[in-house]
């Protein structure tokens, strides 16, 4: 897509701290990192995110996080990594074309996980129909 | 694996909140949510996380988590949606086999991303070296 980032980055048209490449996965430096070795890994294809991605385009992408992911992590001596991607503007997405963050994760690192949500059987019960009645 | 808490889920051995199943792959509620809708996809096959789980099984699990996510997210009226996964004890995993979380962000939730972390592009480009040498 013309201005896009990450495709003008895919074209070369933007520099990058290139770590992986094959004929349809990209795999670069964050140039803003949350954590030393947070890498981005995306399909060359253009798109948004999960909401209108093509299937094998993300199937490209996750399966290149697996083999990169605990790579990176090794890497960068770090003793664990999320793989995290952020769907919609709601879930932080600022770059428009899908994107895999790898996050390595290092004792004493000071990220606070999300607080846990009340949530009563019942009501889990109610949301695990609902889900199934769109999944159905 | 006989003492793995989401292996007994697979085998029926434990209840749980199911919202989908195929041959590989089961998607239910978390029971500890973090959001409204908070939904885990496991590979049906044991590991304990990307480090030693097969291509295939990741493959599959990543591939519904792609196909659930948007609609978990509508389902619940979320406005965006997280998929994660964590990897190692320093990256929050506390169950010892592979499952992606699903987490539905809506307006206002007040989930703080992480803080950047400063790196300068020289340090970019030396861990990118670093990387692709494990890569390659």
């Amino acid at each position: 897509m013309q201005d896009c980032i990450f495709c003008k980055i895919v074209r070369g048209e933007l520099p990058s701290f290139k770590v992986f490449e094959d004929e349809h996965v990209l795999a670069f430096m964050d140039i803003e990192p949350v954590a030393v070795g947070h890498v981005l890994v995306i399909p060359k294809e253009h798109a948004m995110n999960l909401y209108d991605a093509s299937e094998e385009s993300i199937a490209q992408a996750f399966s290149a996080a697996h083999r990169i992911g605990p790579r990176v992590a090794n890497a960068v001596g770090a003793e664990g990594f999320h793989i995290t991607m952020n769907n919609g503007e709601a879930a932080w997405q600022t770059v428009f074309h899908p994107h895999i963050h790898i996050l390595p994760r290092y004792p004493g690192d000071n990220h606070d996980p999300w607080k846990k949500h009340q949530r009563s059987r019942e009501e889990l019960a109610r949301d695990a129909k609902k889900i199934q009645t769109l999944l159905g």
